[in-house]
Parts: C-alpha cells; structure tokens; sequence
C-alpha cells in the first residue's frame, strides 16, 4: 500500500475511534487482539447495514425466509462439514522467541523477497513447492524447504523451529452437565451450517418450494494466527448469509443470477461501481463447483467484502451421511424431458456470504473524506466529512437551537419530538453552531437543521445538507417529510 | 404447575416446533442440550422483540446511546466484575450414576418433601441451615448436612457422592496466537460489562452529559447445569440492558422512574397489566443497593423476564481498581448545597436487563391460544390463533388470490409489491382459502387479504382481521394505509 494510501487508512481507523465508531475491545485493559467493540454511532451504522441487508433479502424476495440459529451447535456438525478435520492452517513455533507463525506465510514473504531481488524464477519455484507439499500436507518436506531457503524468525533472528503441526482454527470450549461427559463444542467458524442443520425443518414449516433461501445474520468465530487490518479480519466477526437451494443443474444459472443481484445490493447504496470488482477463484474449496469474490477497493487495496458460491450438495449430502437422516425435497415440478415429476433429490445450493465488519469498513472507507472548502472571502478551511449513504447514516437529523435560551429550545424538542418516531435523531445546543455542523459532517449525518429567531417568527428553519453544505430556509412542518423522502 | 398450565405449555412448545419459531439446535443430531434455533417465524418476532425495544431505549429517548460490544472481553474484565470468583454454584457428582447436581437444588427438593409431608418446621430448619452454610461457604457441612437428610441420587438410588466442589458457570475458550502465551478468555456472561469498561469512551465520543444511558443487546452464556423450561433458561441466550449513569445519591429517582418506565414499556405491547407483578429482591447481590424483578405469569408460574438494578459505583469503581485507569465523571452542574459544581466522581449506575428469549417465550405465552369458534349453523368449530401484537408480528399481512387462475394472482402480487417496500407480507397461493386463513392465525399474522373475481371488476379486496376474524371489503388501494396505520 502506498504511503498515501496508509496514511487514509490510519486516518479511517483514528477517526473511528475518536468519534465513537469502532473501540478496541477492553480497551481500558489495554485491548484484545483482534476484536474491537462498536461505539455508539458504529452501532447504529453496523444495525442499519444488518437491517438494510436483512430487509433486502427476506422481505423484498417472498422465496427467502430468515432464521437466527444458535452460535452452539451439536459437534458433528462440524465432522460433517469438514471444519474438524481440514480448518486447519500448518504452523510453526520459534523455540527461542516463542512466536507462531503459518508455514506458507513465511514461503511466501521469502518469495516476496526473492522476486524483489531480481530472482523471479526462484520465487516461483518455491511457491510451486510450496503448494505442491502443502497439497500433500507433508510437513517434512515444508520444513525441509524452509530449511533450503534458510527461513529465521524475525524476532529471534533464528531458525531455531520446532516440527510443523496442524492448527485448527475453531475455538472449542465445554459443555457440561454431566462430570465425566463434558461435551467439547465449538464456536461456530460459519453461520451456513446452522442454515443446512435446518433445512428440512425450514422448508416444512414455512412451506418453501425449490427455488428458495435461508438467510441468517450472526456471530462466527475463527481464532486467526495473523488477525489484521482494523475490523478487516477479527477473531469474532459477524456473517450475512443466504443460501439458496436450487434443483441439481440449475446452480450456474442461479450462481450467475446472485452475482448480478449482489452487485446491485452494493451499488444501491450509491457506492460506485468502478470501486468494486469480481474475482473468480481458480483454485475451489473441496464443496464448490464455481465460486468468486466480490472485492472493494478498501485503502489497502482490492479485498473481499463477499463470496458467491456454488456449494454443490456437498452439505446437505454430508449431513445426511453423518446424521443418517434423509436431507431430500420432493419436487412435483414437471421434468419436461420425461413427462414425470423430477421427484426427490438432495438440492444443490447457491450461497451468497458478506462480512458485516467488512462491508461497516467498506462503507467508512467509501465515506471517508478530508475536503478543503474555499470560503467566500477566498480563504480556505477544511472538514472531514463522512458521506454515509443517508439510508444507513446513524442519525438521519441533528436538531440544533442557535442558542440555548429565548425560547429555541423548546421549538427545537417540538421538532424532536414529531421526527423522533420515525428515525433517529440527535439533539445539541452547546457550542458555535460552526463547530456543531463539523461534528455532524464527522459522524455522517445527512441533514442538520438550526432553530433561530426566524423561527419564532415565520417557522421557517435552516435545513443544511451534509455533502453540499447548501442551506436552506424551509417551514419547519416540512422537514419530517424532507428526511423522510430522503430515505 | 397444573395439569392445564402443564398442557398448555407443551402445546406452546409443540406450536413453536410446527409452525417454525423454535428448532432444538442440530436436532438432526438429537440436539443440543438447552440450545435452540430460531425458525422462520421466530426469527422475525424476535428481531421484531429486539428493535421494538432498541427504538424505545435510543430513538426515542435522546439521552440513551447504544453500543455493541464484542462476546470476548479482555479476561481481567471478569476478575474486576466478581465473575471469576464468584459466578459459580456448589456441585455435586454421583459416583454411580455420574449425575451433577447443584447441592442447593438437592436440598431444596428435600425441603419441599418436608413440608409435603407436613413438617413445615423441619423444611424451615433445613432451609436456614443450607443457607446459613452457603454463605460461609463451607462444603464439609453442606455434605455432613445432605447425609443427615439421607438425600440420595434420583438416577441410581445411592448415597455414593464425590466431595462438594464450586463449579464456574463460565464457559472458557484459548485465544491463541503465541505458543506459550494462548490466553484464557471467556464467553461473556451478561452483556453488562461490555458497557462498563466503554464508560468513558462513550461518554467523551457522543459527548454525554450524567444523567445518561448506554443500551445494548447481544448474546451472553453461561454453562448452566440445570437448564429447561424450554428458552426460559439457556446456556446462550440473548440480553437487552441499558445501564444508566447517573450522580451519586440520584440513585433511587432513577431507580423509580425505571421501574415505571420499563413497566409502560411492557404494557405498551398490549399485554394486560395483571400478568405482571414486581418482585423486589430481598437478598441484594454484592454490586446492588436496590433490585427488583419485573414478573410475568408464565405457564409455569410467575417467573423473572426483566430485572431492575440499582448497581451502585460498584462496577466503575472496581474496573478502575483493576484497570488502574480513572473512570471518573466530571459534573460542571451546580451543587445548590456548595454553590461549586458536584465535580468529579464515579457515577451510580441503574439498570435495566431483559432477556430477549424470555421476552420472546412471554410473546408466546401471551399470544397462543385455542378458540372455540360457533359458527352461523350453531356447529362448532376451533383454531389456534396466535394473538402476537401487530406491532412486532413475524408478517403483517398475508396476499391470498382465491384461486392459482384467471389473472388473480397478476392482482395479488401488484399489491405485494405495493406493500412489501413497507412491511413484511407474505405471499400463498396454493389450497382452500379457510386452510390458507387458519395458517395464518397460526403465525400471527394480523391481516389477510383476499383477490377474487369482485376485485377485477370493482378493485376491492376482502380483509379479513386475525383476532375477530371480521371481513370487511374495501379498497385494494386503501390496503397499505390499513396496515400501516395498525403498526
């Protein structure tokens, strides 16, 4: 990233904190790594974002329904899906410095420097070592390679290693109510499973008929080696996902059809699409038969916000072999190649699967703006302005008395207490209304409207908008409707 | 509980399970002990549950913020708070039948026995002896007293018990990046403390002024031996709090005016009044100075849904001792006793603490229920009809084209997409319409609309109302605003 480009993103994350975005967790206790709390204006733009997307999928599609299962789940869940045996990264310990670190992050910092040294061939050539043993999950021969390229710690300066083991990355804790029985359960590393464990119970009780979703918000878990970049990738993260479970052959169909409707979500926001970009993944999970990433051009690059993927019946097959329950639907559809219904199958699923931390920092980094303002008088100011889509800004209106006396007050909780019920307001009367303005251009909010004497007189009211910084004069009966048709 | 209160909470439980609200987790691996998963329904009425009461405590009170804090919390959080040391419950193992038991569990049913069986003065002599040795924490008399009372395992009929140990109701994980250094976290126990050490980030960030609130819902576990009642206890569970700082010695004003508050709260849902009761709690926790439970006649009785806490400085005061961080107020009001401003000190803090799932189980309780219906010919017939308060219905209204033909459901699905920007609807066209009605009583849903032959010549719908059952015909185009107007 360049200076420019980090310098922003330091910016993004100071600016987070000191206007009650994002807090690192306990932070009192000097923080948690890789967790972070929302403060009170990232808590509401994180539930809007939550809301605005829930609202998007379950009640504007009739074909998708919600459900909100429980972060706990029976263990062989976690057999069936994979997570046990293979959600695993190869690491290596320093003896001497006591640091951990992921095998192929090491290869590939050594590659890295290979390359910037000139040698390409090199760098490639290990990289091709690399994967080929990591495929064969020989961890003999990666030791032996980290040897050959004499790879040292960076903090003991040594390679003074202990042997390569695998580490799962789902946190596991016990369950007990029974002494010799504690059940080892795990936090949930994927919302998705909670959708499959249910599917039948779903598609009963709600009457679903092939096509159709299940969408879920809720906290995952994976206990990262290398948590990094602010909310980007935390040890506790929330997940929006939706799968969609279709008839075996229609999955490109589908798989392409949430690939257009997922880019629309982002872009109806009025994020642009020039800042987003598909990435088809080349190499696929051992579940999926076609998958690609919707990346955003986050400060420190192009990154993934959300992955569309065709799971197959990969899941759904699993849990039916683990659980020995029939995980089938009866499709009385007509098949038109053979006159016959085309009966029971396992579905195949489409999945569409967005990091809310993700998107709460996609959406900062988009609204993030350092602006200079060319005054009247031809002097020049600036204002850091965060230009949240007005739909999911935390408040929607300030309401601000000019002065805290002569009566504006009480106008001002007039007004207040008419718009309250129908979005979220915010209410100030200290301080230069200049200074005021500023702060809500740093929290985002889309309109400000000042009460003055004015309004005593005529009610009328100074309503001021975020981007522009335009004001106007508007009888003061008409700004409900104003914010309202704004949203 | 009765036979009849008995009945009726399994035929809520039942309900639940048919008509998609509650799952028991991973149920198609036989579940997971006091875990359940929201179905289609549920998931809709809770998160209704959740932002009714999210808008009550910030929309639309200007002095409360909200705030969403992460499930893992630096350790020395529940060092400060008392949880490490004291959140914990005397067990007992039986070494034959390999049971736990909570010992005050044992000798209470011992008690209850008595008193059975006409020896009251035995069950109070018990009782005041089990207490009396709690709080000296001395388990040696706790066995010595169980002996004396011959209590014996209800599993494998024997006496044969392990010594009496404290068990931790905290569930803990390893958060682990550095080999020797994986730290000991815990799931948090109650939401409250995510609240406490973000005090002054808060307060400085949205620039509070004391009296002020800090709101905040999340999930919260605790690693209960003896879970049941269906969601009334989990081990994950959902909480809503809103801690409220106010001066020192302001504590019982405000301890009032929330207990009245959160009181209208409940009632303002439609609930009658005298299904509520308030509980002051007799013996207080170590934190408080004032606490009671608001109370709600369950099937099973009166029982806890919201608890009203007067916690003191207790809180603040101890993160500060841990944290070695100042957690201190600066008050610039007027003293009238000084003349000077209160100045600085640690504020008292009043509490509000709902649990979600047991608000959901309340909307249950309240909701369900099975109506003899007399029908014109003086036959009768009945339905389940889920009385859920429109405000917070899974689906407000459902879209019924009498028949799968003729252009009816082209009609229907215009006003679907009328209505669905608006609020959550819902959309059938298959079966007889009485089937159609009465699956809809079974989830709540206030209002149905049916598209017939009448509406292609006339425009008009019939609306049919779930509670009396009242079909009225009007205006297809008048069907948004009826709806709307009854949210």
């Amino acid at each position: 990233m360049s200076i420019q480009q980090d310098n922003r993103f330091q910016a993004i994350i100071s600016h987070a904190k000191e206007y009650g975005f994002v807090f690192p967790s306990s932070e009192i206790y000097d923080g948690l790594s890789a967790v972070y709390d929302y403060g009170p204006y990232g808590a509401e733009l994180k539930k809007n974002i939550r809301d605005y997307w829930w609202r998007s999928m379950t009640q504007m599609h009739d074909n998708i329904v919600g459900i909100d299962a429980a972060i706990f789940m029976h263990p062989t869940t976690w057999k069936a899906s994979g997570h046990v045996d293979n959600f695993s990264d190869p690491m290596i310990d320093n003896k001497d410095s006591k640091k951990r670190y992921r095998v192929d992050h090491l290869l590939e910092a050594k590659a890295d420097q290979l390359r910037e040294n000139g040698d390409a061939a090199g760098a490639d050539a290990l990289l091709a070592s690399m994967d080929q043993l990591l495929a064969a999950e020989d961890f003999a021969g990666l030791k032996q390679l980290m040897n050959d390229h004499k790879i040292v710690c960076s903090v003991s300066g040594t390679a003074n290693w202990t042997d390569i083991r695998q580490f799962n990355l789902m946190f596991s804790t016990q369950l007990g109510s029974v002494a010799e029985d504690a059940d080892t359960i795990y936090l949930r590393p994927e919302t998705a499973q909670g959708i499959f464990v249910n599917f039948l119970n779903v598609q009963k009780t709600a009457r679903m008929k092939i096509p159709f979703g299940i969408a879920q918000t809720g906290k995952a878990f994976r206990n990262e080696i290398v948590a990094r970049q602010f909310i980007f990738r935390m040890r506790e993260f929330e997940q929006m996902e939706m799968q969609f479970f279709v008839r075996p052959g229609t999955q490109m169909e589908w798989y392409n059809f949430w690939k257009e409707e997922r880019m629309k979500w982002h872009t109806s926001l009025g994020i642009p699409a020039e800042k987003y970009r598909y990435h088809d993944h080349v190499k696929l999970a051992h579940y999926a038969d076609a998958a690609l990433d919707i990346e955003y051009e986050f400060p420190f690059g192009f990154k993934e916000v959300e992955g569309i993927h065709s799971r197959t019946d990969f899941d759904l097959k699993s849990h039916q072999e683990y659980s020995k329950k029939k995980q089938q639907y009866f499709d009385a559809d007509i098949d038109p190649a053979t006159g016959k219904p085309y009966g029971n199958y396992i579905p195949y699923v489409v999945e569409t699967s967005i990091g809310l931390d993700r998107m709460f920092l996609l959406v900062m980094s988009h609204a993030y703006d350092e602006e200079t303002i060319t005054k009247e008088d031809g002097s020049t100011d600036s204002r850091v302005v965060m230009r949240i889509p007005a739909k999911i800004a935390p408040n929607k209106l300030a309401i601000l008395p000019l002065m805290k006396k002569e009566g504006l007050p009480e106008i001002a909780k007039e007004l207040l207490n008419e718009c309250k019920p129908h979005f979220k307001c915010f209410y100030e009367e200290k301080d230069a209304i200049g200074k005021r303005y500023r702060r809500q251009d740093a929290i985002g909010t889309p309109f400000c409207v000042t009460i003055d004497h004015q309004t005593k007189e005529d009610g009328t009211v100074t309503i001021r908008h975020r981007d522009s910084m335009v004001q106007e004069r508007v009888a003061m009966k008409e700004v409900r409707r104003i914010v309202m048709e704004a949203l």
